[in-house]
């Protein structure tokens, strides 16, 4: 059994302590496994009905998150899967009930049937006035089994709801009673498992079920369903669980309700949001109108996956008690739906501050260097492809190739300025190259090319520039020098270029020394490890020959190079 | 691959409409699988900092459900475990940024650090002022790998919080980013894998644990973690990952933190609390304050198993930041941790009215009819110990034998009224009685002890009070005749012993009546089979003999009558 827990004696208080202990409006009853209001002696002060549930634990939240002004008063964890003692329910009655009287809401089992209706007696005979609501939601067994006779499984929590609210605002015991025992009528639920769950004092799972095989109806605590069935898409399943909830409950076109999407325990956000939309549609499209819903683990059957399905049917008083404010941490709120889907359009690029400026005289050469750089990457596919194959992913020979391809299509106004040309080459490569290689070499182009804009296009301009572009290509990746990637080359490339600028170089001068620098650096990086990326976990087997990025950058170094640039 | 999903393609659009169809505050990108506030017009208008994250999904609720007032204003979602594209975030910063910028929170992966910082590239060249800021919290093997180069796991959802905060208080995007920056440079986490995930489009888990196996520091995309340990303790496991993250954090002696309790997706609430249990100790015994806490699924891995656990250092002004006000669904609160264990005292049972009245001069036949009781039972130990074998738990017979010694140690002051004796009697079975039957009994006999208090106590009140004993029996177990109980006996008993009465027959030939009602009432279980409980599941096969419920209670009304009860 693999459970974050201690020994399986102790689960239960310890994880109540947990609770408690991230929930200012709760507290331990001494001695018991029960958790109260904290505020239980001002309660008692106000003479409101107090409304009370429990039940064996590994349903959590259910029921300590429930706990807390506006909900209940009080919740009796029993054992895992077991109810708990008449004493602990009557402890937490005496601890919580005032001159108003209790109600305390049960779900259908017989151990907590005979413990909370003893409880109540043994309370009444005390003098506390005590009324027993009984929670049977689950329509599964619909076939076989008589309404009074089903399992209470997750619609308790609503119940909670609705009492605690009715308690709340003053009403009188046998008003909250009648409120929550309506509710409990007017409550359908179903659930489907796709696996079981393990108990932690069995230490292994109660029920298996096969590989692709679920089960509908499956209870909170393993019992039998309707049927086993193969795995199915989730929307028929969703549609499977609610057909049977609104044939039992007849819930048809004009009704409004509330609907509850639990997961089971091991079931993420993921899937319980996937339910919750097919649910949402499967209801509209019968004329239902769901005017609350929630998502999420209400009321668990320890990590078992699945879900269930709740309805309620509401009117105006009903939903007021669902809206009511409470400070219960598991209740999860409002529950608005949004019944027209909501879309906001999406905005296409903002206007550039660019228009169309008369060429410049150095774009011809600019220009010229480009397809140099074109027909360099295309003569170097093969030995590219050749190196990265052998320590990365294989695509970078392929991928310059469309590179080189894209730059040859840029058109004409593409080359009006330095500023221009370089922004378009950017968007030209990131739009065509895949890998990595496209948003290191378009972020790159596109930082120089923010920095052409508004500053001269000198030596230094451009030396600058290029030192930016090799800034970006640094921070976007994290990589740095010895990281075995095209950083290797380009940080002393882009050192070199700057520095012999400065020097009084002309950039022709600079740029041959900047490429040597790369070419060291590419060189270099033939005993480098691998450290980021997938290639990292290469490891020591990359050494032997260099970083295929470093030696591409070399590559368009030397074309720019070689037409003067 | 049992999921609740449908076509693996379509799961992450489908679990969007999910969420934002139960998120009034919330909408979708058109066009993108982008969520965005739905008030991104006004948003705009407020020229407050965009807040902007995302990356692949599966680690549901987060990016999603952080999208909200005072949170963020745009989560970007990738398909499962995949980062979402360059022009997909560009798409979102489009349409949530205003004049004063974006800033876009990253988690450390290569994917998403390329895609969202070429999309930030791009809202510069469009003139959208843009920041970054990569979270890299995961301490896990900083045995190996330098900070800078960790994985980016729950922690950002703290950064995502402190960031929006900042944004909602109208921080310029320098500050916003410096405060991101500052809470990911003090947040550490790590977490623990009982098992692994399945990627939908996949069909199978990405990798596989030994049965009693557990990955200490497992990535949240079932990357590599530090080791595989033998299943613990959760304590134990709690302390492993703390002591990590303390160490790496320089976290000791007077700092402040905010603590987060993460599960990975299967993990159920129940054993969150108990892992937060022991966090909560764990740093308070380090003399590290607590400030605030939470616990729940926040970012997840799709269904794995597990935990994992962050601290984020703070000081007032970032506790402002997490206490903040939001929207965004998945927030999940204030957090406040209650430092001194909150118990409330139990309470004794109320003083009754009952006092020490004077011994009534029947008292003495009422006692000996409760010992003749007694002799009965243990004279038929053996012959319902049999019959409760055959169709039922098989402890009927030891039950009221422990019954009969209970109901004969009854001291002297127990028998001084009816309805105190009643009282007695029935407090002294569901103390010794275990099963069901001390329920069924000790309510009996309270709700007529009830009853006998304040009314008469002629034939007809004895009547009237067996008939409302018998009445608490059928509400508490919920049984009907026919259903195969003791209620088969006790039903035409009570109507038997009414009738007789009204139609004026003394009590004892009215209860010598009953008695021949409740023998045949027992006898004809013999043909019922069973509907409630545990002995349902025999069915057809508890045929053939009677229920051991009913014959007891023949037996004792047998020995009632036999000394004229």
């Amino acid at each position: 059994m693999k459970k974050l827990v201690n020994a399986p004696r102790a689960v239960v208080p310890e994880m109540l302590e947990g609770f408690v202990a991230l929930a200012p409006g709760q507290a331990l009853l001494e001695g018991e496994t029960v958790v109260v209001r904290a505020d239980v002696p001002a309660a008692l002060g106000a003479r409101k009905v107090a409304v009370l549930s429990g039940g064996g634990s590994g349903h959590e939240p259910a029921h300590a998150g429930y706990v807390g002004t506006g909900m209940l008063h009080a919740a009796v964890a029993g054992d895992v899967f077991t109810s708990p003692s008449a004493d602990a329910v009557l402890a937490a009655i005496r601890a919580v009930a005032g001159t108003a009287g209790a109600l305390l809401i049960v779900k259908n089992y017989t151990g907590d049937r005979l413990n909370f209706g003893l409880a109540a007696e043994l309370a009444r005979a005390e003098g506390i006035t005590t009324e027993v609501v009984v929670v049977a939601d689950d329509v599964a067994l619909l076939a076989t089994v008589e309404p009074a006779r089903r399992r209470g499984i997750a619609g308790v929590v609503l119940v909670h709801k609705v009492a605690g609210a009715a308690a709340a605002a003053g009403a009188s015991l046998a008003e909250v009673a009648r409120e929550a025992a309506e509710a409990a009528a007017a409550l359908g639920s179903m659930g489907v498992a796709l696996g079981p769950c393990t108990v932690p004092a069995a230490g292994r799972p109660g029920f298996t079920l096969g590989d692709g095989e679920v089960e509908l109806g499956l209870g909170i605590h393993g019992e039998q369903g309707v049927s086993r069935v193969a795995m199915q898409p989730a929307d028929a399943l969703v549609d499977t669980l609610l057909s049977a909830i609104v044939e039992d409950r007849k819930v048809g076109r004009g009704d409004r309700v509330a609907l509850m999407v639990n997961g089971l325990g091991g079931t993420p956000p993921m899937e319980l949001a996937i339910v919750t939309r097919r649910a949402l549609a499967f209801l509209a499209e019968r004329g239902v109108t769901v005017e609350r819903a929630w998502q999420g683990t209400f009321l668990s059957a320890l990590e078992m996956p699945g879900c269930s399905l709740t309805l309620l049917k509401v009117d105006d008083a009903r939903l007021a008690r669902l809206d009511a404010p409470t400070e219960a941490p598991a209740w999860p709120g409002r529950g608005q739906v949004v019944t027209r889907r909501q879309v906001v359009p999406a905005r296409s690029a903002l206007p550039t501050v660019q228009g169309h400026p008369k060429p410049q005289p150095e774009m011809a050469q600019v220009r010229a260097a480009a397809l140099a750089v074109a027909d360099a990457w295309d003569a170097a596919e093969a030995r590219l492809t050749e190196l990265d194959s052998r320590a990365g992913d294989g695509d970078l020979g392929l991928s310059l190739a469309r590179g080189a391809a894209a730059i040859r299509a840029l058109p004409e106004r593409a080359w009006a300025t330095p500023s221009g040309a370089l922004t378009e080459l950017g968007q030209a490569l990131r739009r065509n190259i895949g890998g990595s290689s496209g948003p290191f070499y378009a972020t790159a182009l596109l930082r120089a090319a923010r920095y052409l804009a508004s500053k001269p296009v000198d030596a230094a301009g451009w030396a600058k520039a290029f030192e930016m572009g090799v800034e970006a290509v640094s921070e976007l990746g994290g990589a740095r020098p010895g990281d075995r990637t095209m950083v290797d080359a380009l940080h002393p490339a882009a050192a070199t270029l700057v520095r012999a600028v400065k020097e009084g170089r002309t950039l022709g001068e600079a740029w041959a020394e900047a490429t040597r620098a790369a070419e060291q650096g590419a060189e270099a990086t033939t005993g480098m490890s691998p450290r980021l990326g997938r290639a990292s976990y290469l490891g020591e087997r990359a050494k032997g020959i260099p970083d295929a990025g470093a030696v591409a950058v070399v590559i368009w170094m030397k074309a720019l190079g070689g037409i003067g640039g």
